[in-house]
Parts: structure tokens; C-alpha cells; sequence
């Protein structure tokens, strides 16, 4: 079984292949770059952002891995065969370390550490009034799939106020379930923080915007983990500007590496995080592709397959 | 009842009159400037950090409360009465925010928030390794008191691996207890994140030094949300030159507000906080405080009375 990898850059090359060689020996790890001239019986490709009308140069790719839990930048590539499967790449761990980063960035909102950092960077000793205690804060997720529903659970369990928001209902225990746009005013009107763990779908694109975050109490924060495109961040930078909001942190954006240009940056309402929510390492993740690639040859099905239909 | 408050300054006076009102209507606020003009009666103080010689001035003052847990700043009057009764602020909620704080800093030493705020302010997207998970990390609290008990039985439900080290062996559930000097070097060196809780007393100060950083595993981590005098700045700074240590988090300082002149503000392994570890509300404390002026009243014993003797 051949496989090229094309995450980490080259340097990462050697560690990919230790960690697929201690999973499978009869796995093979071809270099993004040797891909080009060595394309024959390349059945599979871990990829995160491709460049256009690579992976149609590869005449044997039977499946598309990608390596992490999102799939638009290989849906992006204009030259991409229309029929080709694409695997998301949702470990074990996937959904631990995701609400362990939304957890880390609501304590920072509302304990107010981009404040601090900003006091600290030019030396200035602030008094700031006491936080808000964890069991008086309103967490509010929308999405509750795959990463969504072990993240509320987790806030929960450490003792926020949690609620959720998705298409359909969903049923967790202890967590109040909003479902569908009819019901989507209430459950912003009780968030205090909105965390963004939607898939990117037309019926999500944009969905941070004015009049969503005109719905949340004056004051309140936004978490954006989803993706970039369901952020309007001219609508984040005048809401935060006139007070609606007081913070955002944002690990997702339509353009990765955030352009130096972009007005997040210096925003003293915006913690930008280098797309950092839910990255398993890569011993997990080769764990997770030389696990597909076994099922897939095989013919066993492959539950983390990417549906056009629904769009994730 | 009369009582001095200098604390907030003359701006939060009003809201400390409100709060006592609310307790006990018999208690009247007395203006710190006021007190100046006015003392006959004053039989309480309310202060955190009073000039000194001004609570020598007050002829009736029976009881001093501190505004916060600690006492440091009223015991450096060089005037204050010997025989004069203090009291610590530890209300209900004082251990809650604290073991908040102490919850924050490490998420953000182990998530790496200091090296990503000093990016945002470059502008630059840098791709940092997956963090460590909650249940990889070893968190090992110095004192085990009225905070640092429920702070490590907090970090232990959220699932961090903990231990504790205090002056007498402390026994709580879930919490592998290390005392005294002799079992300090175990303790240091299962230590992922040390966090220092301890009271100041001519045992503990100096505590956070250089051979305290040898003896952690190499990239530890420092939270010191004690006393400022328990860390000497120069060996911090070393061991996080060296890379022994690869953060800290300080929250308390030999002086503050932090002078400006000092390098903990700008150094890249250094967040400071401004003694933001664990301020309970103005509600709370004049609560607090009216209980301990009833109980004063009626001879009643207050458990939080400061012992000379033992240092807290």
C-alpha cells in the first residue's frame, strides 16, 4: 500500500513514516514532492491543502485522507475528480482536544486575558474586577456532532451553563437542546459565550453575523472553531466595536495563514489562535489513515466518509 | 458599628456603603480620608495596603480586616499597633476564584498563550505542536490550605493527574499528599506545573528559587498565586533562559502595583496578572466582614483571625 503525505511540510516526512511503519510495515510513505515523478500505485493521499490538480496527477488514488477534521481545502482544488472519496480524519482524540481548547478560550474571555496581554505589553498594572464564576456563565455551541456534543458534555461536566444548537434535535443529558432556525433566537438570547463548532454548509456559511450577534446579552463572546466562512468579520469588528460583544477568539479563518493584512490581528477584542482547536498529533492520525487504508481494502465501510450531499 | 474601608479607593466608597448597609443597617462606612478627620468610634478597618501609621491614628480601632487573604501589606506598617487583632478575607467564594485562576493559568502555560499573544502582536500565524492532554499533565500544588485544598481537588475532578505538598501530611481524596522538607524533591520532580498556594512565613519565603526549578522534569511550568516574596525573580528568569522552565504565570509581586522598570513584564516565557488570582466581589467581602464585626461584637471567636506565631 502506497500513500503520499502532504501535512507537516517535508521536514515531517521521516516522523509520518515511523509512525505508518509502526502501524503497518506494508505500508509505504511517499514524499509530496517524490509523488510528482513517482506517481504509480498511489492509492492514498493524507492531505490537508493540496495544491490544484495534484491529486488528479495521481492515476492509481482510490481515496483521499485528509488530515484534519475539515475538508475544504481539498473540495477547493478545481481539478479535483468529482467522484474520488474523501475521508475526514476525526480521531479518538479528536473531540477531547477540541473542548479542551474551547474550554482554555472561554476562561480566557471571560477572565479577560487578551486585556491583560495587551496591559502587560505595555507595562500598564490594571485592576480588573472580579470574573464571573464558572457556574454563572452561559455557554451556548452550535453544532453538536462529532465535536460539538463531547464538547458541550465536557462544559457541563466542569460546571458551566450549557446549552446547544443544531438542525435536528439532539438529545444529550444535561444539556438544553435548541434545534432548527425557529429556535435559534432563544438559544442565543441565553448565551453568554457562542462557540462555532458547525460543519461549513450552505445553511451555516455566515452564520456569525449582525443579526446573530445582535441575539446574544449585550456583552457577550464568540468562539469560532467551525470554519473561517461561517464568520462575517466586518459584522464581529463593528459589533465588538459598539459593545455588543466583548471578545472574540478565533481559530479558524477563509484564508490560512491569516494574511498579515487582516484586521484581526491587532483588534483588542481578538484572540487569533493559528488554527490550533483540534489537532491530534501525528502518531494518532497515522494511526487513524493506516486504519482506513486496511478497512478500505477491505470494501469495509468507512463511517468518516465525506457526503457531497449533505456537505460534511 | 463604624468601619474604615481603603479599598477600591474613594470611587468604590458608595458601593462598599450600599453592600454594608444591605448586611447590617446599624454599620456605617466610614470614608478612608474621612477617617482622617473623624476617627472617634472607628472600631473596624476594612484595608489591603493602608499608609503607614494611619491605622496607629485610629484611637478606638479594635479589629483590622483585611481586604484580601493576605495580610503582608498591613503588617509592613512599621507603626501598626502590636497587640492589634487582624483579620484574613476568606469568604466562601474566596477558594472557588482562586482555584479558577489557578485552572486558567494552566490551561494557558500548557496551551502555549503567551507565545501565541506575542504572535498576534507580530502578526505572525505560527503553527505550534498539539498540547499536551488535561489528563497527561502533572499538576503539583505547594500549600494545601483553605486554598490550595479545594484548588487540587478541583484540578483532580477535571481529570489533571495531582499532587500536593504541604508542611504536615494533608489527606484528601484523590490527591497524592507530599509533606514536608524531606519528601519535597519527590514532589518537585512528578511536577509538570508547579503552583505555588502557600502562606508567607520565614519557612516558605525564597521558596520558588533555582534548586525548586532544578528539581522539576525540564520545560516545567511556575504558577505563583502566593506571596510575592516566595520567588526570587533572577532564578525564575535563569531557569526560563535555560529552558529548565518553559513558562510561568505570577500573579502576586514583592511590589505592587509591578513597577514598570521591572523584566517580568516583557520577558516571553513571563504572563503577569494583576493580583487577579482571587478577588471575591465587593458584595461578597462586606458580607464577610459584617459577620466578623457581629461576631467581634459578641465575643464570638473568628476563625480567620491572622496568628503571628505560625506566620498565616
Amino acid at each position: 500500500m502506497r500513500i503520499t503525505v502532504n501535512s507537516g511540510g517535508p521536514q515531517a516526512l521521516e516522523e509520518w513514516r515511523g509512525h505508518f511503519r509502526a502501524c503497518d510495515p506494508a505500508i509505504e510513505v511517499v514524499g509530496w514532492d517524490e509523488a510528482r515523478s513517482d506517481p504509480a500505485g498511489i492509492a492514498y493521499a493524507l492531505v490537508w491543502a493540496p495544491e490544484a490538480g495534484r491529486l488528479a496527477a495521481l492515476p492509481d488514488l482510490r481515496l483521499v485522507i485528509s488530515a484534519g477534521a475539515g475538508v475544504d481545502n481539498i473540495l477547493a482544488d478545481p481539478l479535483l475528480p468529482p467522484g474520488l472519496p474523501i475521508a475526514r480524519m476525526i480521531t479518538d482524540s479528536t473531540a477531547g482536544v477540541m473542548s479542551e481548547y474551547v474550554l482554555t478560550a472561554t476562561l480566557m474571555l471571560i477572565r479577560q486575558a487578551r486585556r491583560m496581554a495587551l496591559n502587560q505589553a505595555d507595562r500598564r498594572w490594571q485592576t480588573l474586577d472580579a470574573p464571573p464564576r464558572i457556574e454563572q456563565v452561559r455557554v451556548g455551541v452550535m453544532g453538536l456532532g462529532q465535536l460539538g456534543a463531547p464538547t458541550v458534555q465536557r462544559l457541563a461536566g466542569i460546571g458551566f451553563q450549557v446549552a446547544g444548537w443544531s438542525r435536528g434535535r439532539a438529545s444529550l443529558p444535561g444539556v438544553q437542546a435548541y434545534a432548527g432556525p425557529d429556535e435559534l433566537a432563544a438559544f442565543l438570547a441565553r448565551t453568554d459565550v457562542l462557540v462555532c463548532l458547525l460543519p461549513s454548509t450552505d445553511a451555516t456559511r455566515g452564520i456569525l453575523n449582525a443579526a446573530t450577534f445582535a441575539g446574544l446579552p449585550r456583552g457577550a463572546c464568540v468562539i469560532n472553531a467551525g470554519r473561517g466562512d461561517h464568520l462575517l468579520v466586518p459584522d464581529l469588528l463593528a459589533a465588538l466595536d459598539s459593545g455588543q460583544l466583548s471578545g472574540a477568539v478565533l481559530d479558524v479563518f477563509d484564508v490560512e495563514p491569516l494574511p498579515a493584512e487582516s484586521p484581526l490581528w491587532q483588534h483588542p477584542g481578538v484572540t487569533v489562535t493559528p488554527h490550533y482547536g483540534s489537532t491530534p498529533d501525528r502518531r494518532e492520525r497515522a494511526r487513524k489513515a493506516a486504519d482506513m487504508m486496511q478497512r478500505w481494502e477491505r470494501g469495509l465501510p468507512l463511517p468518516q466518509l465525506y457526503d457531497r450531499q449533505r456537505g460534511y
